[in-house]
């Protein structure tokens, strides 16, 4: 690369006046966004990428699980397209930045590239890839799970939320259900930048994490079966009380994730209780659990000392209990040469940096199953996500976005001008 | 009371026929009932049970916060009527029987008296209590709870479910806003009649259960407030989880009652976790804690364990905990004479019967505190109660509607014929 492009930047202001844009879509009152999968404001949400794509001259594609393809020509379109992307569906209770910085980055670095009329040799693309955050719909990251082929077209189509609506239905009533083949297309190589959502890059005062790949996760639903029965005139020896064992579950996941050390990890974020009534023992109890780890022997171990705690709990309770696995992602390296790329430019441009482990799985994860593929972290605040408090500094999120033109132009190769 | 009136009894068939049409109304594909209080279907079973009344001869009133009064009348209308009463309102996963049985029960027991032209000296009294169970509007004994003066009935009126739709605009709607004053009726004495709710009277093979008093209770809500971050980035000890805080409180509850022995329980019943998603730590749980005990003093003992529990969880989870006392009925003695009536009826009927003491609150504990009151239990399959499969054996509600009659007849007075 010449030594003019060796310092590119991207526009800092105009990437952040994009995400607050894009964030009043959905905003809620804490300064956070909510803007579920497939809901009318993830609609909205996309007519306006689709909107500025198109204002920025890319070619916009829809396929047939609703991600978003927009396109830059490349001077060779024999060349398999080098690709940006992440996704813009939130959390029920999300933030600006989660998502929404990897692709409002992947449309700045377009728009610099067009101010500065650089042509690549490769097509470039930019894509919001659909329900990454799989919280109204299980499984997360389906889109760029169907795009790889690892999730089937139909049976995504088909799975529903909690009130029985189809994936299928809710994209074609927000009018997001393309015709573009969902599978079978060539990726040259992926970037995603994204916020750390961890506190570790604040703690270190860096501002770019070069991430060598993400955590193993096992997900696992959980049905603890118990008793109902009345809460005062059932003796405690009696009782076979669904919330107590579940409320041991909780406790035996985080003990496990703590003994095991290192990346573990070991959360339950999802909980119902049945009948939930306040002088009634509990009967029924559903719950999720969510275990990561960064080498998969040690996943397996956590995996394996958490189904026996709660075998053990369930027998010792008085309870029956159903566990099934619902998802189970391996752990993930990414190419040498893309991290190599995103720590070369990150060394280029005088930023400090770190090498990092993502603890998120992330649209990249399963890209970098077909292809090469790298990933970019800044810093959020008190390494806070999937709260509406999260935040970012400007400054950092131009940086992401300045390394990721540099990866891509690296791969993607500039014509001389 | 002559000889042929001391093997008087009911009829028991009678009594079991009315008990299943009622049970007809909000019934469930378990064989239970959901008839929540002052919903529709609340509102239609008060309409049958006012028809049965009326069609009984007897004279019903509806007093302002819902209560229906059915009274036969005395040969003296001065002296004060003695009572028999329940409520019709049911858990959301109810049975057929609790509550339902010892308002049936009274209007069986007037059934049975026109059928025998037996006149009685004061009058008597059938009443359906509202809203006993307190699962849609806390606290539970709602009507019974206005009638004695306890609680305020602009105050009560003004209670609201998590629907925020108030009492009473819920009770106008179902018209069930009556206009007798809700306080200062004299009551010469108050009879219950009640599945046991608990295994012992079964477990031992009694059929009656002389009550000699009802368990103290302590209710509190619980707030645990941590931070809601990503259960992947976001490392073990850094976290604030505010479910591990509350699985923690759920564990020590079960253990305070434990260690306290006796007739201690200790349940927590109802529990919201937020945001409620799979891979989010959760910021904030709302709980429901119920603490039960016969003697003061060890209530006392049990609630200030917990209580210092809560804050030593609440300190080592790294959460803050919001604790507030929503109910507090201490432990209620009945009256003796009236506790001898009902064990000299069981004694004259040759029924195998036992002292016991009720785990349960009921409209009984409220009625005791201005007037003699006495309470009768009969076994229940298993115990179980509060759960869908809640069943009674047709002979055992005989034998203790049959008590209830002869308990209400010792304190009215019979006329001779």
């Amino acid at each position: 690369m010449s030594h003019a492009l060796s310092n590119l930047s991207v526009d800092g202001g105009r990437l952040w006046r994009s995400l607050m844009d894009l964030a009043e879509i959905g905003a809620t009152p804490k300064g956070g966004v909510a803007r579920l999968a497939l809901t009318e404001l993830d609609g909205e949400g996309r007519r306006l990428f689709v909107r500025w794509c198109e204002a920025a001259g890319l070619e916009v594609e829809i396929d047939e699980i609703g991600n978003i393809f927009a396109r830059r020509a490349g001077k060779n379109p024999s060349l398999p397209p080098v690709m940006m992307g992440s996704h813009i569906d939130t959390q029920p209770t999300g933030g600006k930045f989660d998502g929404c910085f990897g692709v409002m980055a992947g449309l700045e670095v377009m728009r610099t590239l067009n101010d500065l009329g650089i042509e690549t040799e490769a097509p470039l693309e930019v894509i919001a890839w659909t329900n990454e955050e799989g919280s109204r719909f299980p499984p997360c990251m389906m889109g760029s799970g169907v795009f790889i082929g690892k999730l089937g077209l139909a049976e995504t189509l088909a799975k529903t939320d909690e009130h029985g609506l189809s994936v299928g239905a809710e994209l074609a009533r927000i009018g997001f259900a393309g015709t573009r083949k969902a599978t079978g297309h060539p990726v040259g190589a992926y970037f995603e930048t994204h916020i750390e959502q961890g506190p570790v890059l604040e703690d270190e005062g860096k501002t770019i994490g070069v991430v060598i790949g993400t955590l193993g996760q096992k997900w696992f639903d959980l049905t603890l079966t118990g008793v109902e029965a009345h809460a005062g005139p059932t003796p405690m020896r009696r009782r076979k009380d669904a919330l107590l064992a579940a409320a041991r579950v909780v406790e035996a996941v985080n003990a496990a994730a703590l003994a095991s050390g290192g990346h573990a990890c070991g959360t339950v974020g999802y909980m119902r209780i049945h009948p939930n009534s306040r002088n009634v023992i509990p009967g029924r109890v559903e719950m999720g659990l969510d275990l990561r780890h960064w080498e998969a022997e040690n996943l397996d171990a956590l995996a394996a000392a958490v189904t026996a705690r709660v075998a053990e709990i369930a027998e010792r309770t008085g309870v029956t209990a159903e566990l099934t696995p619902t998802a189970d992602f391996p752990p993930l390296s990414f190419d040498p040469e893309c991290v190599a790329f995103v720590r070369a430019a990150a060394e280029r441009l005088g930023l400090p940096h770190r090498d990092i482990v993502s603890g998120a799985g992330h649209d990249a994860t399963f890209i970098a199953e077909v292809a090469p593929a790298g990933m970019i972290f800044v810093p959020c605040e008190n390494g806070i996500s999937h709260n509406e408090a999260e935040n970012a500094e400007p400054e950092h999120l131009a940086a992401g976005a300045s390394i990721l033109m540099h990866a891509v132009l690296a791969r993607a190769g500039v014509v001389a001008a």
